[in-house]
């Protein structure tokens, strides 16, 4: 079953179920999933439509503009997908393997509906990796010097191989303000449970506050670091007993966890990003 | 804010969706939360719909006669309600408080919209708890000779305190065939992870399985024990430090915490159960 | 079965644990638990001994003195305590009652091993369910002006009741360094995942940051606000769909979770705080 | 730093933790982990011991034979080993890759104490993945007539192999009665919560029953299909959106998550079975 889905975000007011729901009933759609949320302290509504295409009356590439009618009546963001589409995403890693691996794992089974062409790290520890799931490696060094300069080149990579998103699967290294004005569409994990421990090290601060849970974030990226809109979080219990290997070590479950969670409901159309935070549609 | 909810579970159709919320749209209400959900095995379409009432066409004793027209031509069975409707629920107890003094103490609170206006207890242990919360209290002992006459004594209390629902919270008495066909409304709490321990002694038996997690289900109650839909399930973590005791003690947390949130869920008008399963619209 | 309790930390040597062990082997005892932990980042052993009483050859009131010539030995810190001991704890709370009933339900339950003689308040809205109790209530305001002297109405209170430790049950006001240095056995609950959200208004906060799991956190309190050592944290979902005051319903039960639990690993004496962290016997 | 554990079990006595650290002490070694329990309903002693090499005065070979006379007189089952031991595991397959990716992976990571040598499947599916590891894989399909034969073939490859272990990780296969008497060290996860659904398709079985949680299990394999001592079980939340290939999905998450979590403390010699039950140190 192919399905189109609709999410859909606008200022608050009367019959918006009813005149999104019509626009597919009108042209004989069935809704398999229809899920809309009211945000009252920001007065804005967000809804996410899915339907089966089979029947439907309007050929798949004029659902677009005939929505975008109603959209501007609505003043309406929005975005249309299918799901036999699939997004072409690029994966940033360092030197750590285990978020890269999950996520080519769970491609590879099925899981998520994506194609995943170009792998980008400053180190090259994970060319190896790349290679086994038969995906491009590209190895580019970050230094303040270069920086600026290897960015270009990322952009260029990721408009040549027609990038949808980028997923850092500890990247280790920050995005600068340019690039992600040009290329906005970005998911990170962070390796603590936000807000708690931003920036680096959290596992060894983690240890030394003693804390008895660590968790991992996973977020799209926005200018200020580690303060963009929280896709999933998950935690871990921990003890007296763990060093700070250990809570590394144990880290890295909640890190893949969250992050292939975060692109599963990215990729399901099941993420809606507004300000600094998401409705999850599931 | 006073809302409307109607929950609607029908076969399923193109425009479902449309026509519901036309249907609210026409009389000019503002829906605020709507979740639509299509159970393809059984092939059929389950929603909730809440509005708000202010500015809304129609009088609030006219919403449900309006609706039962649209209803029938979609085969439909439905529930309407409103947001400052105290549901009328009972409590029945044993000799264990810990769930009994939990819903009370959430009542107090403001978090269940209900009143708790009856208890009733084949011991006497609880009619303290009772009184300090105002409730009346009825000590029904109950025999095998005497389960007969007293269920028909408690379906009398029930109709003379207008009881919308039952809540079994560790009654530990089965309720006859006879008993539910005559008042269905009733929800228990089933000290185990169900299908795991039906049945007596659930923690005795986990404990001699040597499992790692106990847990407790709430769930609507059928003629089959320990069978009906289920609302909730929780679990919490085990060790092999824990003795029988051990169990009980933490199970009574998880007992409480399933009981209280499908309380919660139902009174919210959150729980649609259809055959033996249930959607959760949360 | 009457058992002994021994908590031991001390800097970390060769023969500890034999040394520990004969201790009460060498006068009969029977250990039914010990568990020994060497903290290798500050080089330092930390002990839980528990042994029966029955058919140990010291009486009760001899141990402390024989052990206090091993403890200096291994220049070590150490606590003894027995089963039928109960601690004599007071609770402090303002005007929100979750955390005290739940205490006071587990206590009448026999899950914690305390008498609750006392409870204190700056506010006079929980007299009433002191009293439902059965367990003194003093209403004792605090204004800027006024602290100092009503600190030293309640260390005077403390030390009339012979009171062995003070749970801040949502007492909501920050006690002062003088009163921490003079009665330093405190307990509070902070309503958020430390060290994420300190200080006031955690919901609000986590609300307007978009996290997608709340928490809640025990610790012991130290002269710096929510930095001392930490017992027991508690996480519970969020979503897009909480209020503010839905974070604050759902953290409730977070609250009074990580609470009770706090409470009663310290009075089965089962934490072990230094420095700044704790170590869990569990 | 080197490590020797011990895991010790044997009627309760008074004296057993002292004469067990003593005899560590009297050849000078430093204890860095010890935990003992005793099982009051079974009145036995289980223990672990773990403490430095280095400087202790027994060689290594001499440890066991030293040990052995205490163990006799204390009547009690023993295992010594030392961390930078290798145990050999071999583990077993059928189509499903994820499990065994896992367990691949973390012994890459370095997270498991093991080497993996030996892959047997009864389908030729993950041969590939075998050789990116640099496993040696075996085919070896079963029928019911080449049961017999077939396990026969699979004991040599143990023997050959020098196999301390075998993991069934998703191996869909009973072991016969005979093959566990001659190979008796094999840890299974069930794709399900145990009790609760035993036997096939646990997924479907849960699907039907309307469940809100679904779990795995991992356990050592005994004659009785799925009822051998259980290690950890996990569980992850599942909703009405979820169709039985979700449950699927979901539940390999849980499943390999319950295995490797396993492994590794059957690794660090953290778990001790007795009867159908088992202690973990942790």
């Amino acid at each position: 079953m192919i399905t189109a889905t609709l999410l859909v975000s606008c200022p608050d007011a009367r019959g918006l179920v009813a005149r999104l729901s019509n626009f597919i009933w009108s042209h004989n759609g069935n809704i398999i999933h229809a899920d809309h949320h009211r945000d009252q302290v920001r007065n804005c509504f967000l809804s996410r439509l899915e339907w089966e295409l089979e029947g439907f009356l309007l050929p798949r590439e004029s659902i677009g503009p005939a929505f975008s009618r109603l959209a501007e009546e609505l003043d309406a963001a929005w975005q249309l997908s299918f799901s036999d589409q699939r997004r072409r995403l690029s994966i940033w890693v360092g030197k750590q393997n285990h978020c890269l691996l999950d996520l080519l794992w769970r491609r590879q089974a099925g899981e998520l509906r994506a194609e995943i062409p170009l792998i980008i790290s400053n180190h090259p520890e994970l060319e190896g990796l790349a290679r086994q799931y038969d995906v491009d490696f590209y190895h580019l060094p970050i230094t303040p010097a270069t920086k600026a300069q290897q960015e270009e080149r990322e952009l260029e990579l990721l408009s040549e191989y027609q990038i949808d998103g980028v997923i850092l699967a500890k990247y280790m290294q920050v995005l600068s303000a340019e690039f992600i004005a040009r290329f906005p569409r970005v998911i990170n994990i962070h390796h603590s449970f936000l807000p708690a421990f931003p920036g680096a090290n959290p596992y060894q601060r983690a240890y030394e506050r003693g804390v008895k849970l660590i968790g991992a974030t996973a977020h799209y990226v926005t200018e200020e670091l580690d303060a963009g809109p929280i896709i999933t979080q998950e935690v871990i219990p921990v003890s007296h007993r763990d060093s700070v290997g250990d809570l590394v070590r144990k880290g890295r479950d909640a890190e893949r966890a969250a992050l292939s969670k975060a692109v599963y409901l990215h990729l399901e159309n099941r993420v809606l990003a507004y300000g600094n935070r998401t409705v999850i549609f599931d």
